[in-house]
């Protein structure tokens, strides 16, 4: 049966995926944005289509919403500020892009009388967890980066929601996420690096910072997945891949990829940055129970996006 | 070594008290309330004393606070929200009241180099843990309560602020606590309910709820050994009593106390209100080792509440 969904950051790297996919299923999507990190060719394909309307807004601007979601099945709340590094920089960032914003889409949601919230959240509301790779139950997490903090401020909120008001949730906590519009993260940052001086690389960190990775299609597929075929009141899933690599194997992928043989600099740190966990491995076998495995390795998600930003390159003016 | 503290929430239940420690090791004390449910009557004293500073205002003026803050050594953050049931009506209020505040303190604390903070959290950011007691370091919490979610979200900026910004914090997540000053929460209203027919007493719940309470200056006891002996960048303790009791164990008390034999009316339902949790109880092993115990019983804190509410029955005036 075709629904009405809601997608927030529908021009974002995961949003416009999650548009393209409940296009082809036949729903009808509206997608807001407001392009501050979206890219209006992620849309391309959407706006082709009859069953989608774009609202370029702000979600800050609570008056707009509040009628906007009027008849709305469920809603894909993805719009964030997805950047975990630059935060101290800037500390009400992430507390107004995640936090308020997602406070405002629930307001909406709730004077709409929309009940259904899928919700991007993070492997970084772990901290530091002592328990690798790391359940979905495990220990009471202590927040190291404003990031996280905003995102388990979102989930706080989500499930309060959801206990007071009837709604129900998905929340999913990725780890980082790649593949085709991927516009920011270390693969990013690596191939400009690069492009600019294909000689010399500087890493931030000591390179041995292990990470698992995921492939967007996978990671669409178990969100899919998940919202059939799990129908508690708060559904919170991991979602990462089954295993790590040292950002120096990424470095030796990327490379490879690109044919190139550069000086490599490290530094002695063991994190890249303040608030950098020097491992992300998140235990996936809540979501893997409901018959979803990932498709591609982090191996092959890494040369997909090696590849994706050699054949988009104006993803970087963009973002200039 | 005497020190500048400032103490957010200065005339409320726990801070005045907090006011009135830190006077006592002579100790400088600067104080904001906005009385909004702060009781000038709780500073009498902290008043006539020449180290006192009262700054009347709002937390939520960011611009007011960023000059208040310089030279203070260590702030006691104790502004908040503390009505758990009525989140439901007014959304926005702990989002406000705790989260907002909590993020303009810290930046307040920032901007004038301020490292150390003491933060009043809550047992209710546990949601409804399987764990029973509940450790600190217990499983990842679902949120039932959007005051629960709001106190996560302040746990989680200052936990961030101390990774990020080099701060010290002392977090202390409490049960419900009595004694002198207590002016919300059951005994409260159970009392009020009395006055106004002590024949009947309707009840929010089946009483069966099982809940820990704290003495007030047991948990002050607590929140200074705590200052004293506990150095990590993030120190977290559940405060409470090591032990529960029925909320009809409680209504026995207290109509003992007050000499009164009510019909006492129960609803059906094992929850007084949607998001209370039926079940409080925390571990409190880890304060405990550092040497402090609880010098008074529930049964004895709750007698001690309803004798300061018999001599003060003026606090129900101000709360009309």
């Amino acid at each position: 049966m075709n629904k009405k969904f809601l997608v927030t950051g529908c021009a974002g790297f995961i949003g416009s995926h999650a548009v393209d996919r409940l296009l082809a299923q036949g729903h009808v999507v509206i997608g807001i944005d407001n392009f501050s990190t979206g890219m209006r060719e992620f849309l391309v394909d959407a706006q082709d289509n009859k069953n989608f309307r774009l609202i370029e807004a702000d979600l800050l601007d609570a008056q707009l919403l509040k009628k906007e979601f009027f008849g709305v099945d469920c809603v894909f709340h993805f719009a964030a500020n997805a950047d975990v590094r630059h935060g101290l920089n800037q500390p009400d960032r992430d507390l107004y892009q995640n936090t308020m914003v997602t406070f405002h889409v629930l307001e909406a949601m709730r004077h709409c009388k929309v009940r259904n919230i899928i919700f991007s959240s993070t492997g970084s509301v772990y901290g530091e967890c002592k328990v690798i790779p790391t359940p979905e139950d495990g220990p009471f997490p202590i927040q190291t980066s404003l990031y996280g903090a905003s995102k388990l401020a979102c989930e706080g909120l989500i499930a309060a929601y959801c206990e007071g008001y009837g709604f129900q949730s998905h929340i999913f906590r990725f780890v980082s996420i790649l593949g085709e519009r991927y516009t920011h993260g270390h693969v990013y940052d690596f191939y400009r690096k690069l492009k600019e001086d294909p000689k010399v690389l500087n890493v931030l960190g000591n390179g041995r910072q292990t990470k698992s990775y995921l492939y967007v299609h996978d990671c669409l597929d178990a969100i899919f997945m998940a919202m059939e075929k799990s129908e508690e009141k708060v559904n919170i899933f991991n979602l990462g891949y089954d295993g790590c690599c040292e950002v120096r194997d990424s470095v030796g992928w990327i490379c490879h990829k690109l044919g190139l043989n550069p000086q490599v600099i490290y530094t002695d740190e063991v994190r890249g940055w303040v608030g950098d966990n020097p491992i992300i491995y998140l235990d996936t076998r809540k979501i893997c129970q409901l018959g979803w495995q990932p498709q591609y390795t982090i191996q092959e998600a890494i040369g997909l996006t090696v590849a994706y930003l050699q054949n988009h390159e104006w993803v970087y003016e963009r973002r200039a």
